[in-house]
């Protein structure tokens, strides 16, 4: 069980996130030909806005707190994470790709907006995080690393490769090694970028001992992260989940469950969690953070 | 006619644009995992290597050349522009957008490797275009403008609003000025892009007049384009073209011919280029680029 403090942050943190997404997203209402437009602005703000715990700009602020950096320059990095968060949902639902119809209990974007509307609000999702990146609160330097790293966790090599491994694995038979591959990529870079952009917001960029130690935390619940949403999908409750259980099975989708079985892959995920906590222990002020590993394994939603 | 001159110029910048491309696309290979998405670079480089006149890349390369700039970095910014005009026509090419089986005479991306990798392979060269854009020639803070800029022309109130303001208009009667906006925006703001990516590789950043006469060239040329993109629908050789001619009338699309008519469609093209000329004549060297402001509107494909 999470204590009161700790949900008091999520939410507050979430209630900040929410709020500075919103601003970055009436930018757009601010170009002369907004209205011959305006759908395409109004299904980017449907997907953005439609909630969730923002885990991912959350991880951003936190890190730039225990590093004692700059929490809005992470802030408005952390938002740019969550608009490509956002706009691999909304590809990731479409026909050709899941088929999604459901997402957080709400239709989908292409359900609502059609096809062609769903993959421009992706697109330019992408284009808009890069937009809307620079903080003003730090230097040059930070900005560009954090522009690289955004970019190079989002691509070919990130969360876009996480995908393909995904998509030309399924119904088959694959290892531990694949597995763990395809969700390092899939998952695991876009939450290794948050706790990362944290670091960069405060200074500490790669080479440091900060950096190298959040990239290891990042790896550990990234993992543990994606195992626990493949416990969920067999054992969760569908109304908290928004969406259908069990489909992983149907879709003979590889998952930790169904290549290592419910106990062995609720351990793993227990294991990592622990060597997650370790490392950023010795840092003051790492309680949230610790909480935030307990609560990644522990969330029903 | 364009001069020999002229086209050895647009061949020999060709070959180096596609060599640094090239080089770009195989930063992916480097990594240690890269074995089990290799079909998502060979897809994206499928279709960024298909060949073209690398217009747009070769217009930055040219203005940075005409203000005495960095040509280098005008290259590495080109080639990042180049994969975002890329990654556009592999969306635009889908299913649920213009449906289209062939491009440059060859099969689109979806048909060769699937929806869903095209669907990937797109949103990867938009994320690979933000990992390769700096250039180590030029300040921080000309990489910071060369990123923002590219963000803002792909994006939201860019190129995507283009795309959108074209979905919804099509089989529908529209007036010029919405024309002119769809165009400013879905081709026109890549063109402009090139333009002034070639200026910040100078040092001519926003404010100076070189920068603002660059702006006022590239509206001019990217309006000339997509006139001339029309009229080659009605007039040109599918050889040549490498796709079906007099589409956009099946279609119903909403193009400068249908709501001009030929002549003045023509006319039209043709002021906007000496405009363009105009503008860029008290520069010395300025003779490559208005050929190429002429070739825009006298190619055949």
């Amino acid at each position: 069980m999470m204590t009161d403090k700790f949900m008091k942050v999520i939410s507050a943190n979430a209630a900040i996130i929410e709020r500075k997404l919103g601003e970055k997203l009436d930018l757009i209402k601010a170009d002369p030909d907004y209205k011959y437009f305006s759908t395409l602005e109004e299904s980017m703000r449907y997907s953005l806005m439609a909630g969730g715990k923002r885990l991912r700009p959350c991880l951003s602020m936190e890190f730039a707190r225990l590093f004692g950096g700059n929490v809005d320059a992470a802030l408005d990095f952390g938002c740019s994470l969550e608009m490509i968060h956002t706009f691999s949902l909304i590809h990731d639902d479409m026909p050709c790709m899941d088929n999604d119809e459901l997402r957080r209990g709400k239709p989908t974007n292409h359900i609502v907006y059609g096809e062609s509307t769903a993959l421009l609000a992706g697109d330019a999702l992408i284009a808009h995080a890069f937009e809307t990146l620079e903080s003003q609160n730090v230097s040059d330097k930070q900005n560009l690393e954090a522009y690289k790293l955004l970019a190079r966790c989002t691509g070919p090599v990130g969360m876009c490769a996480g995908q393909q491994i995904d998509l030309e694995n399924e119904g088959k038979e694959i290892d531990i090694k694949t597995l763990e591959t395809l969700h390092a990529k899939k998952t695991g870079a876009l939450i290794r970028c948050a706790c990362l952009l944290g670091c960069i917001a405060s200074g500490k960029i790669s080479g440091t001992q900060e950096y190298s130690d959040a990239d290891e935390f990042a790896s550990c619940i990234g993992l543990a992260f994606q195992i626990a949403d493949d416990i969920l999908d067999v054992t969760g409750d569908e109304e908290k989940l928004g969406k259908k259980c069990g489909s992983d099975e149907k879709e003979e989708k590889n998952t930790y469950v169904t290549l290592l079985g419910i106990e062995k892959a609720k351990e793993l995920a227990n294991s990592l969690c622990e060597r997650a906590k370790n490392i950023i222990k010795k840092y003051p002020e790492s309680d949230f953070l610790c909480e935030l590993a307990d609560y990644i394994i522990e969330r029903d939603n």
